[in-house]
């Protein structure tokens, strides 16, 4: 059951995730090809990136097309649909797609054979990095600079899921622990407005 | 002969890739030793992106060393020579190596073992990305925000070089006919001033 | 006792190139994650890239999590500390990171069985584009574009530590030729400001 549950939540957040990268294509006006692929390389980028780095070849997508797909589809739906791209409830899933990636990047890290602190890394990489290449393409501001409590979510998930791996605790508990643990932090950061102390320059 | 005629062509694509890598370069009054490095990503970005999620690694140009030769011969080139800036002839050259880049990509990405959906993507990835990573790094507005037709010129290619390839066509007619298609419709929105319905933001 | 000074100046090469990722976000006035994270990326990107493109993976930092320890530690200690981020110095370390990394990594790809051409190349990718990220990242204007000697200078001592073991000059020579050529043309470009000619654009 939990099996079934991270799988929907997976395609809840690759969809969502790829969702924001049409969002972006609208603020600068590209046309439907622009947001197909905006959209696709938000969504799959952080996963490829992981991949990639742990030498994970070909990467998750070239045998698994659904992928590419959902993302398509989410970038042509973004393009039609107004109501998808004023939802408020589209930060609320990208909290849900960053709790879930933050996880299960650790956890493909971890079962590669890497050590905890490569595996932390990893968690942050693959929630993230989608969004960081979106905003590099799309000439936004990186999410890295943003004042709202984001990247650090996502650290907070992937060391709460490894810490618990590493004291031995059974692998679905540390899970659902990482996965909260990020959704909780991000969702207060979002509800209260939270962040963290800014440099002064 | 068609062999011979696909190994010119890249190797003009090529060449046409990175000589807008030095253009960009002067737009941003560069030193030579700029001309030469965003000539030499321009021309083998697309392609080195390609090798490393298909895991082709070391990359092709690791032990092909002409083709990191050429680009910086080209940079050179662009820096010493205001004629090759100016030529109105690039756009079209720049065209011949999205049209060929879309299809060898794609035909590398089968050869791979990979299905038709990643085929697609790599052909697009392939055909595009160099002049990604070009702008990015040059601080350009991406091709990928370009008002005219020019990734979708890319994916209309892969995607008839992997349908005909579907349908059982031999090899050279699908290469010809994919090349044929991305050149056609590139060249068609260049003449014509073609462009899609871009979204109104 | 070279490969001890080896060690140690490589060390500092990659703990200064760190800082310069934390005083970038500094200057976009990031919180302590984004200034760990830009830090991080700065530190291990161009080494991240090279092995990447031979095909070296899992990278360098998976198996060895020290690397991304330093890089935090960097980070973290810049935001808290003005007088590193003011620092004079800094300039001349990273100088020293970038004669040392320009020759390993022409090295790291001689030993992978590539040619000299792939080398000296290499050797300028992992030199110089942890910088280049964390330029792009921090949306500063790339070192690319910089009028000073810089990316020139990584390609200079690469080219003489290549040209020399061509020339069979035992390693540890070449090696420290190679460092000694870099740091002295980086090192004259900064004291006498010295640079290319611009392109007019």
């Amino acid at each position: 059951m939990l099996e079934t549950g991270i799988t929907i939540l997976s395609w809840c957040g690759l969809a969502v995730f790829a969702a924001t990268g049409g969002i972006v294509a609208a603020h600068k006006k590209m046309d439907i090809v622009g947001f197909a692929m905006l959209a696709t390389v938000t969504g799959i980028g952080g996963g490829t990136i992981r991949d990639l780095l742990l030498g994970l070849t070909p990467v998750f997508w070239i045998r698994q097309p659904e992928y590419l797909l959902v993302c398509v589809a989410m970038g042509v739906v973004v393009f039609f649909s107004r109501r998808i791209r004023d939802a408020g409830f589209l930060i609320w899933f990208d909290a849900i797609g960053l709790a879930l990636f933050c996880v299960t990047g650790a956890e493909r890290t971890l079962s590669a054979g890497a050590g905890p602190v490569a595996a932390v890394a990893m968690g942050m990489v693959t929630a993230t990095f989608g969004g960081i290449i979106r905003d590099v393409l799309g000439g936004e501001s990186p999410i890295i600079f943003s004042k709202e409590i984001y990247i650090t979510a996502a650290l907070f998930g992937a060391l709460a899921y490894v810490g618990l791996i590493g004291l031995s605790v059974p692998q679905d508990i540390a899970f659902v622990s990482g996965f909260v643990a990020c959704l909780a932090l991000r969702g207060a950061a979002i509800y209260f407005d939270w962040s963290l102390p800014q440099h002064r320059g």
